[in-house]
């Protein structure tokens, strides 16, 4: 029997979404929207109080993920990217608020900024990265604070260029007295990098599903541990509430205009399970374990260049690379073409990265991106055929 | 072998999610995002680019539904309220614009526009009806324009309250001559009733991928026949001119920030192919039997309120109704408790039309909203039960 296009791809794509998904994903998706499919809403016919259990249920277990304990409020947004515009667009703004950010940062929280920055006049600064180590500069960045004291700190906690695991520990300590808001973009890490709102002062923690929570597209958010309360961003019906012509107070609906895609839930809800089962320890050491694989084969191919820390346990499996005299689109291209290999080449949606790591006027990156359905052979494969190059 | 819920369950919220979807449609979703499930990009891998193919595939048929020709002007974005709140977001506001709304709004459309009227002072006016016949009072209109002349007129092409089909035609010629923006709300009659952009001076039409297109939840969108263009509303990564801080102002790049949901996106090509086979007469004609069915029956029952223009062709399969002495929270949990009814009842996320209809004081309305998946023996069931009371 003829394989699909996709059995015969190595995928190295992960840090764009994970795939394949556990197969309990497909299924649950399948299942829950052959079955339940229909709109959620409270106190109404059995197959919507279904469909709303189901929410709960996986509201609960991000909860229980990061050890949070008001399911209220987690938020769902079709994705990390609304997450991002709500908090962003929810924030109170003025010309005297300075934000910081990180040379990591995803085009989703640049972009906004920049689009708030425009508006109302705000300051942008930049947390101080050393771009060969990787290694932050707390001294300056002490100095940063005292000269301009942070309102918002926005950052990733792994950088979907680079792979590397942000040092967020020490810089909300740094931040811990001038009482600002701290934004953590865990699209690239919740499910892998293991994290506790009982130890760390997140105020906004935003997550993506079809990333390294291994469910689909269509559902992500962001969980609300600040006491300081957003504008509302989405506005629409709620299913409830319906004749006040502006949206509930209530957590989570002032947040959850339209309808809950279930479909994704119920993938997102089976996706979680499935992390629990496997142990987000296990997943990461696997990942790790390839990892190491992975850039000492890339060590051993003449040309390469790797833009990553030395210590790569502050590291995920996102390895950014180039290849001598290859520009990454084309590297790309015949990765793609001639081995039926996917990497994802170019600026990757982050717009201040290329500058930090000096892959600008190369056309950005090839980048490398590993998941827990990767396998060593597929390394194997891949290095075998860069050496061939 | 024991029976679902689903399949013990009469179904009659098809307003709410049309439920259930073609076998098709799960099949698509299923099959594409095992094999294709992955970020759609351009000039990127070949799985990439069947995703990249698949979506703009699902432009093409949805241009084609509604005769229009320019595909990178069809929006996606993950629910209609989304759509709407761009849309609104998106255009030009001061205290000096007039804004035409109808009592049959849903809240995607009123509550944002309520929260614009409180933060630009805007003026928002009701078209008027007749509250029994549902006629458009067309002389009062024609004064109130010249009035007040409409600088955007937001409407709703089937009311998702009473089924009702506005004269949609009739007001957009009447506003002809002021050059105002339309914003038309097609969530409950796209694949239903059909239309033309043609024909039609639409400037913007919203469609929901989960009503009576018959796809999933997560894909929305609007189509932009207009030429005054947007202000950007979601930002973020767009995939391409990544090192630019801003958006891009390409269609649809501009609009379509974050990962597209290649998943939802398979199932609603696959919906769009099934009603293209089936033809959307015949979707409406058996529709249309079908509530002629239900009315007949409801009309038999003592103490039954319709909320309904008299000429059934000017409605489509969604009847609201109250039972003397019931309140319809009640009778809903009567008809599924005891008879395995899904209804739904209350303010359905309509702000104004309880008071147009007197159903305020009441709680609302019993909704009973049929699909193409219903059949004559469902509302036999309906009514047979619903005369036992």
């Amino acid at each position: 029997m003829d394989r699909t296009l996709a059995e015969r791809t190595k995928y190295f794509d992960n840090a764009a979404t994970t795939f394949p998904k556990p197969e309990v994903v497909y299924k649950a998706m399948d299942e829950f929207y052959r079955n339940y499919g229909v709109n959620a809403g409270r106190s109404s016919y059995k197959l919507a109080r279904k469909a709303t259990d189901l929410i709960d249920e996986t509201r609960e277990l991000l909860a229980e993920m990061v050890s949070f304990n008001k399911t209220e409020r987690i938020i769902f947004t079709p994705s990390a990217t609304i997450a991002m515009n709500q908090i962003i667009s929810g924030l109170e703004w003025d010309e005297d608020k300075t934000v910081y950010i990180t040379p990591f940062e995803h085009n989703a929280i640049i972009r906004p900024l920049r689009y708030i920055e425009k508006k109302y006049n705000i300051k942008i600064k930049t947390m101080p990265f050393n771009s060969l180590t990787f290694e932050l500069d707390i001294d300056r960045l002490k100095k940063d604070f005292e000269k301009d004291s942070p309102n918002y700190l926005f950052m990733s906690h792994v950088s979907n260029v680079t792979g590397f695991i942000l040092p967020i520990d020490e810089i909300i300590t740094c931040a811990d007295k001038y009482n600002s808001v701290t934004v953590l973009d865990c699209a690239q890490s919740m499910g892998l990098i293991p994290i506790s709102l009982q130890k760390l002062k997140v105020d906004y923690l935003v997550f993506a599903g079809h990333k390294t929570l291994y469910g689909p597209f269509g559902i992500a958010g962001y969980i609300d541990n600040s006491k300081i309360g957003l504008k509302e961003f989405i506005i629409g019906g709620t299913g409830s509430d319906s004749l006040n012509y502006f949206m509930p107070e209530s957590y989570p609906s002032k947040y959850e205009a339209a309808s809950q895609n279930i479909c994704a839930i119920a993938g997102l809800n089976a996706s979680l399970k499935w992390i629990k089962e496997i142990g987000i320890d296990n997943i990461r050491d696997k990942e790790l374990k390839l990892t190491k694989q992975l850039v000492g084969g890339l060590e051993d191919i003449y040309g390469v260049a790797m833009y990553m820390p030395k210590d790569i346990i502050k590291h995920v499996g996102i390895v950014s690379c180039n290849l001598d005299d290859y520009k990454p689109e084309d590297l790309g291209m015949i990765l793609d073409e001639d081995y039926g290999i996917a990497v994802r080449t170019g600026y990757h949606c982050a717009a201040d990265i290329h500058s930090f790591l000096g892959t600008k006027h190369r056309g950005g990156t090839v980048r490398l991106s590993l998941g827990y359905f990767n396998e060593e052979s597929d390394v194997d494969y891949l290095i075998e055929n860069l050496k061939q190059l």
